[in-house]
């Protein structure tokens, strides 16, 4: 990709979470990069696919990284430690590209390309399996149900996109630890639990 | 309130839902009502008014019934579970209108007549009161951050707007019930945990 894409794409990212993905236009992009509209249109041929560009790496990468962990040997609470860690961390690695996604995400739906259209579900549906398989093991519990609790999950993480900034006073892999510690083992006190 | 202001923002929920506060116009609200826009200003001032119409009843109600739970004598967990109740019945009882509240949260913010500004920041602040309380009494565990929890629990409760439909699968008095144990006691299998 070469830098004036590259510098599109980033442009992109920032107005999309400035002004709402429908509002924003593709005048106001070019105009961020100091380039015509024209000129933009050699780049990409739509705000649809603008929106596809800003979202593709992070939301690929998250969905690589959750395959891996879903196959990988370890317990049940070890792979949704692992899982919130790597959702989390791509708020540091992505920034504002992930607020868009998740903000923008019907939309995100409709501009992806077919092949990937499903994407966002099936990363939903990797949670849901790793939920599953772990009351099926009885290492969770079996009286909550496994599509609304990924939701819940889904829900706490994806919020952060709203008030995670990188350089704060809690960072990405302290609040992974006491997100995964607050879900698996509840926030109620307990004698003889291990502190966070 | 009149019907016909009653119908503009009802009209005003959908429109800001469907495409978003920033693309919608006070054109697209009138023309769903099927009145003329310059009608539609005889009711309203602003687009801006429109916003905090579509979600004044919702957040005041929301925000009283929390303020009333703070102060019921009852155990945290208690209060925890009762707000996690009425946050979920919200969705219930005023939908798109919290779907537009917490969509379009930093337009509210701006939209609020003065003051009311601060009430979303009240709220999470009285979250985290709760919480606060909850650990002082060694009711709830210490060694998690006080507003990242808060934050956690209002991305969870706050995502729900985004998947619930009414007359759905789950209803919110069951939702409520499993995220409040969830959140409260963990997902973890326990021997001796009573059932959700």
């Amino acid at each position: 990709m070469s830098k004036r894409e590259q510098e599109i794409i980033a442009a992109a990212a920032e107005i999309f979470k400035e002004k709402g993905y429908q509002a924003a236009t593709t005048r106001d992009i070019a105009a961020a990069v100091g380039i015509q509209q024209a000129t933009l249109y050699y780049y990409v041929s739509s705000k649809e696919e603008l929106l596809y560009l800003v979202v593709r790496e992070p939301m690929m990468r998250l969905y690589v990284q959750m395959e891996e962990i879903v196959k990988a040997s370890v317990p049940t609470r070890r792979k949704i430690e692992l899982d919130i860690q790597a959702h989390l961390a791509a708020f540091d690695d992505s920034y504002p590209h992930m607020f868009v996604f998740i903000q923008e995400l019907p939309n995100v739906v409709t501009a992806l390309p077919d092949r990937l259209g499903e994407f966002p579900g099936r990363y939903q549906h990797l949670w849901e399996d790793i939920l599953q398989q772990g009351m099926t093991t009885a290492e969770l519990r079996t009286d909550l149900d496994p599509v609304a609790t990924t939701l819940m999950i889904l829900g706490m993480c994806n919020w952060m996109s709203r008030w995670y900034r990188k350089g704060g006073r809690l960072d990405t892999t302290t609040l992974a630890k006491q997100y995964a510690s607050a879900v698996l083992d509840g926030i109620v006190a307990r004698p003889g639990r291990a502190p966070c």
